[in-house]
């Protein structure tokens, strides 16, 4: 539930077109960016990384321009950073491995590929037999044998063969259209009487049924796919985003099946360089025998690089440095990114310190000068994932200490783990055991069924609403009725109070009554002063629109107060007025005032000078308020 | 850099005293925390769980209560949740290697330790030889062959012997003094030939040096070490802490220490289950024989589990169980953990949408509306990870496609990445190439430094500051001198332009001059009214303190405005003046007003008409500001 400002802040960056423009038009203005910058720079100094040498498996691959280096870096909402030979097409190869082996569990799930396919890391090359005793299962799919029975897996569907369907699949992970390279396939096939072998010991050992033949030519056909730099990160960030392609919105995967294809590749996906990776990256990973290398880190980022020369374990050399950089510059290991959430609890603070919008009377603003720190706001942010919400439950059952009322703001919270809510459920019915009372700030309605229990939550859509149902329970408890009066004689006005009561009683016999039904609009913004209103009973809404366009309640005005002097400024009214419940007022108008003017100086010079002072005082009062409320928000 | 509200909103969870009585006065109060509730769901649901036998390598082991089982959760804050058996005492058994391996490394260096054990997954039972061909290097360090090596690895020192420093080393990860079991150690040392033949085997290819019987039987020692359920999870919160106990707030181990060790245990923590537990639980975890199993999330937090019953690989089946099930259930799996950094923009708007506090005569005002969308803020948040600081660096850059100005407001940035301000400052600087300033709202002074180059970055303490130095180019560029005039007639002052030129200097003629110097106070809060002050020259600062004692300075008062009038409402000052720059004012003192009432009543009438409007035009521009304001802030 994110408040609409952080949706707008993080709206660019869903790849939409608006994005695309944006960061066209930026790019223009301004170059590259600062991280497009880095990652050249990375490409520049390890471009002369030597050691290593192409594949000599098969021609295609041994002939591959050792030069060719590419780094590209695709975030998790689709927004991509490239440096080097990030265009040029090269096959695959062992990539797809995590691929297919995705598409299986998604056709076939977990039990039925588990039965065929274990998850553990072999200790092994990945071209070694690896077959369980007794099981015969293949050790995981990331070495050739459990790659083939995966290809095997994949079954034909009416209208596309297997190996459509598994080009189809990564396609969809690239955002763009792959194809198979007819010269590669050909090697590959040439080439591939040891994956024969291994695909006929699977039939033997009954992990492959019938003829392996036919899933051995996909599994060739799916290495000969040809994908750039650019394609690979894409397809990371596919695995990142938890399985929906961030650019096309397409679920290529569900979450479940993405996450246990990274949980693999994080013990399995560097052949057997597997332990080293997780100490120097961190990462899961899968690389090829064609050069590239694709890394994710789920939820954020995937990065792709792309060197043909390899080293003994069958990684690219320069890609290992390269994720191995990236990494240690942009803190990537597993080991240090989790530092999340230790900052939900945004702020705490009593209510007297950020008042609700209702003009009170004197009696009440005493009761609540005497009570407000008997409730408490806590204003939440970011993601409640668990170490948040850990904090964020003990930061209220320790406010509640001293507080009988808790306010929970939640709209700026937002990611919210499915445990968060029910936690904080649970939270406040301990609370409310102990007498203590949470109610909440949030724009998402369908908290309200989360926090199903007596008493029924109350909800509110902004701070001040939460804030004034706060003060009027505290208005119960501590003050007497005098504090929320249904009615007063005008005479009562704070404004006539400034005036001796025969001054007032001249000034009231001058007024005239007027009432307004609830939802009525009493003054509209721009007119011209029509008279000092004293309200006798209900209440009026005082509220501006910003210059954004945004209505925004100010002030609730209730019996004794009065509205209207304001346009006595400028000669307009800047703010509207309007019946919240049916509205009595006695109104002194322009022509009366004019008049009490003419016939009256004297009693004139006094009821200016008591506007004069109400108007001070109110101004006064805002800066108060605005002080405050500067101090909680730390303007 | 913490705001100061954030870091209140903290100090609780550093574990120190005042954390502890409010836990436990909360505690009292509320009882048991919904995490606490929860975790002793977890164990009466597992409870029953059957299959898998204790360990039956010795006596001790054979002998455990089946029955007993306990989970608890520590953060990496050192805040602990129990349920279950948590007091109970059992060996560490081969949870000890990992914390060997890491006291190994602390001593030697990486690189001394890494020429003895590789950190490769062997895939086989954890007391299989797994020496490498060739090398006779041990696969990694939590098979026994590997354990062993690690142990002998582990210098004596001057005043201890090795496994008195051993033991030392697990006793500031638990917080608390451990001690060797005699019983344990005597049967492990009976029942350790195999162990035995490891060593010789070790010593045989030369990567233990000399007699390797000693390290033999420290290794046997240090398996014998006694912990608690609470202890594991504090030896993991340390781990999860970056190496430092987060209750004593020792040092044990250094950050990369750290990394090395959960790294390795990722890949080969849980013996030959390695694979599974990482796609069912997905932490870097380390069990034991005796029925303990221990689970980091970096940064977070730690879970630890005992139970006796062991499966076929030898992990504790209770406590598999209970991992699996919260990692499930909170989301602790590294492929669902890391969603960070998504929010780090908080808000962006043009700063006319949050103005200074610069009272601005109406020229000044009004190229401030023409030009208020050239200068946009940008607020951070949370933690300037990669992620976040991309979002921020690609928002700063989208914002000044349209701006000239970006204010960057870092106050609310709880961790920032070493690579964070180097990327915002470069992007800065590209800015600046376009003809874009950008300056930066924090209270960290070190930052400066950071952001080097020309021109030097602006940094101002308050994002009011800042917006004022903002609107004061605006003013230079696009407005005249009449916007910052140094000095006025008070017949121009803008409360006397209310009256007709003739009752301006009628006015005027009753006022005195008045000086101050720089810094003096010119009226205190509390004081009776003392007239009305008309600024001819200089810049008056109006300030007040907050019930919460902070003092916020509210508005800046330069020639052509007035002051001192508040004070007429309620009959004092609550506002504070004081005199930024020297200042001379024309000053209409109380006698003076009250003598104007009496000698020219009709005049003191249009004065008061004057001062009324004055007053409320002043109340609804405050309104007005609050208004935009809270839109700005989502009051």
């Amino acid at each position: 539930m994110p408040d609409h400002r952080t949706e707008d802040s993080t709206r660019p960056r869903d790849g939409g077109a608006p994005a695309e423009d944006r960061a066209g038009e930026e790019q223009r203005l301004f170059g590259p960016s600062a991280i497009t910058e880095y990652l050249e720079q990375v490409v520049a100094q390890l471009r002369d990384a030597r050691g290593g040498e192409p594949s000599t498996s098969i021609p295609a691959l041994a002939q591959a321009d050792p030069e060719r280096f590419g780094v590209v870096i695709a975030t998790a909402d689709g927004h991509v950073y490239e440096a080097g030979s990030t265009g040029d097409e090269f096959s695959i190869q062992s990539i797809s491995k995590a691929f297919t082996y995705a598409l299986a569990l998604e056709d076939l799930g977990v039990e039925a590929v588990h039965d065929r396919i274990d998850v553990e890391p072999s200790g092994d090359a990945y071209n070694e037999i690896s077959l369980q005793p007794g099981t015969g299962r293949p050790a995981n799919p990331m070495i050739n044998a459990g790659a083939i029975a995966s290809t095997w897996l994949v079954p034909d569907s009416e209208r596309e063969l297997r190996r459509d369907r598994i080009r189809a699949a990564y396609s969809r992970c690239a955002g763009r259209d792959l194809s198979i390279s007819p010269e590669v396939l050909e090697q590959e096939s040439a080439a591939g009487d040891r994956n024969r072998a291994l695909g006929y010991l699977l039939a033997a050992a009954g992990i492959i049924e019938g003829d392996p033949m036919q899933a051995l030519e996909d599994y060739f056909a799916q290495c000969s796919i040809l994908v750039t730099c650019r394609d690979l990160a894409l397809m990371g960030a596919t695995l990142a985003n938890a399985g929906t392609n961030p650019l096309t919105g397409e679920e290529v995967f569900d979450p479940s099946t993405v996450s246990r294809v990274l949980s693999v590749m994080s013990s399995c996906g560097m052949y057997d360089d597997a332990g080293e990776w997780m100490v120097r990256v961190g990462l899961p990973a899968k690389s090829g025998v064609g050069g590239g290398i694709v890394a994710v880190l789920p939820g954020e980022l995937a990065v792709a690089t792309f060197s043909p020369p390899l080293d003994r374990h069958g990684n690219s050399v320069r890609g290992v440095l390269a994720c191995e950089r990236l990494s240690q510059d942009l803190d990537l290991h597993f080991t240090h990114t989790a530092r999340v959430s230790r900052s939900t609890v945004r702020a705490d603070y009593p209510i007297d310190q950020s008042p609700s919008l209702v003009r009170r009377n004197a009696e009440a603003e005493a009761v609540l000068e005497a009570h407000g720190k008997d409730a408490v706001v806590v204003e939440l942010q970011g993601d409640l994932l668990f170490a948040g919400t850990e904090a964020a439950v003990r930061r209220v059952r320790e406010v509640a200490v001293e507080a009988s009322y808790v306010v929970v703001d939640l709209r700026r919270v937002d990611v919210i783990a499915d445990y968060a809510l029910p936690l904080l459920a649970r939270t406040r019915a301990e609370l409310h055991e102990a007498g203590r009372t949470v109610v909440v700030v949030a724009t998402d309605e369908d908290l309200v069924g989360t926090f199903e229990g007596h008493p029924p939550l109350e909800i509110f859509p902004s701070r001040a609403a939460a804030i004034k149902w706060v003060e009027d329970r505290l208005l119960e408890e501590h003050g007497g009725p005098e504090c929320t009066p249904a009615r007063v004689n005008p005479a009562e006005s704070e404004l006539l109070s400034r005036l001796s009561p025969e001054d007032a009683a001249a000034v009231r016999a001058r007024t005239a009554e007027r009432t307004w039904s609830a939802g009525e609009n009493i003054l509209r913004a721009g007119q011209r002063f029509a008279g000092i209103h004293l309200v006798v009973s209900g209440d009026v809404s005082m509220s501006l629109r910003t210059p954004a366009g945004e209505r925004v309640e100010l002030q609730i005005l209730g019996p004794g107060t009065s509205f209207g002097e304001l346009a006595l400024g400028s000669g307009r009214q800047r703010v509207t007025l309007s019946a919240i419940t049916d509205v009595t007022a006695r109104v002194l108008g322009p022509d009366a005032l004019a008049a009490l003017e003419q016939e009256d100086p004297p009693l004139a010079l006094r009821l200016w000078q008591a506007l004069a002072r109400d108007g001070y005082e109110r101004a006064d009062q805002q800066w108060r308020d605005a002080a405050v409320h500067a101090s909680a928000t730390d303007w």
